[in-house]
């Protein structure tokens, strides 16, 4: 095998309580990428069709997470990336996540997999690094691992994967406004309050209860960001409604995906979460406010070969 | 039935980065209790053995809890309770806890059974209200529902009971010193830093998924806290050295019990947890520091019948 062609999914970060550790992976929202072995050593970005990215494997998020992966290998080939993007950078759904995932995805396939999905996330966290000056791992592990991931620790990396209950849906719209990481990142308080820290770690232990138990009430009841949320939704044009809406309409739980400003909402089965997506559309419709918008099931694979 | 002979357990609250929300029940270690249904209306305490504690009702606190309770029922019934003392109270292992959650649930059992084990959570707080000033439930829970309880919410008062694997053993060593349950408060910080509030969530996380998993090694990788065990283990004579002893022989992870002077160790089989009780007894031996120890398997079942 000399090619791949690969579907590479959004995700969603900082699922409400889960702030810095909790991810999910989407199924039906992603790029597609085509990664090819050559004889010529290196990394070349060939291709990019859907955005302005640069080509340069050294400012390209896939370039550099591949270039981090070929470091510890010893290989005599090298490879070529086509990138086709459908998610946008900024929308908060893992867009540079997922060009990270698929390009060490792809070279581990490729080279007859020399490492484990889990042992990929390392590598691509680096494109994390170029992308936002953090590697963080809540977006590249769901994408590569699928289902839901928990990213317990950095030092040493140990990082969980959960199944989702079959039944979970996730809506997800993002409202076309820029809204800068570093603004994002700006309004967050070094400092919280114990008691509020706590309301937090007890809802992210009933979340993961909630997930393994297939509870989706106690799902439902523990989807609450005490912390950054009331913090950062102010700078999304029309989240309280939204949300609102979201929970009216059936949803279990209702936050921000990512640093913003797309919003996301999870249900249980589609129809809920179809109805959710109308009634969100709705809201930014009467807002004037154009906007995308996502259904997906919970992806329990990760990136895939198409 | 008139008359019913229990076990209360001790517990071990506020399990590592699970402050304030995660507990447990011991099995071989707690207090015995007779619960006797009378004629005469209301909550009478006839004994108290092995402490020195008031026998009026509404300064004891199963007292409270029994009285707590019984507002809620419209019987024609009283109740007598003798309390046979093996939990020290200041200990850190839940004495008060044990005794009004012994208290409601033998009424309970001698009425038919009006309330579920869970119900009766919210009676026995009452309880843990007269002891500490504060009605909390981290205690109780495990006490009444064995296992492992996560408090996710105190409003409205949410708790999931989760299995503990097997093999789960824990030792608890319990240095004869006072430590005033206010000094142990007052040394906590009413703010924490953010970053160590993600660790804290994400050992939280890691910890649940630990349990439900049965994965032994996770565990001990989770059982961590960042925020409040550097504060309060100072309190605590030889705790640096006793949590070291318990790592260095096999414990999965340790910590302080409660709000102290309790120190537990969690490990995987009983020939493990017996190890640490030695070397943690040789510890406080060469300190010339009285102790009383406990090895004990996890309780599945909580307050049970004799």
């Amino acid at each position: 095998m000399t090619q791949i062609k690969l579907f590479c999914p959004a995700t969603i970060a900082n699922l409400s309580c889960g702030f810095d550790v909790l991810g999910l992976c989407l199924d039906n929202a992603g790029d597609e990428m085509i990664v090819r072995k050559v004889d010529q050593k290196g990394v070349r970005i060939t291709k990019i069709v859907g955005a302005d990215l640069p080509l340069e494997t050294e400012k390209n998020v896939s370039g550099v997470a591949a270039l981090a992966m070929l470091e510890t290998l010893d290989t005599e080939f090298g490879f070529e990336i086509e990138i086709y993007k459908n998610i946008k950078a900024g929308s908060g759904i893992g867009s540079s996540a997922a060009s990270s995932a698929g390009a060490v995805f792809g070279i581990n396939e490729l080279l007859g997999r020399p490492y484990s999905r889990k042992d990929l996330v390392q590598f691509a966290m680096q494109g994390e690094k170029l992308a936002s000056g953090n590697a963080h791992a809540d977006n590249v592990a769901p994408a590569l691992l699928g289902g839901f991931t928990l990213v317990r620790s950095y030092a040493p990396l140990d990082i969980i994967r959960i199944d989702s209950p079959e039944e979970l849906f996730a809506t997800v719209v993002h409202p076309q406004i820029e809204l800068k990481t570093s603004d994002a990142r700006s309004v967050l308080k070094q400092t919280v309050s114990l008691k509020s820290a706590i309301m937090q770690w007890g809802n992210v232990g009933g979340l993961i209860a909630g997930l393994y138990t297939k509870d989706y009430d106690l799902i439902g009841r523990s989807l609450h960001d005490e912390i950054v949320e009331p913090l950062r939704s102010v700078l999304i044009p029309g989240f309280d409604l939204i949300k609102q809406t979201a929970l009216e309409n059936g949803a279990l739980g209702s936050g921000i995906s990512g640093s913003g400003p797309s919003i996301f909402a999870l249900s249980r089965g589609k129809e809920t979460a179809d109805k959710i997506a109308k009634a969100m559309s709705e809201v930014y419709e009467k807002m004037n406010l154009p906007y995308e918008i996502h259904v997906s099931k919970i992806n329990p694979d990760g990136v895939r070969i198409l």
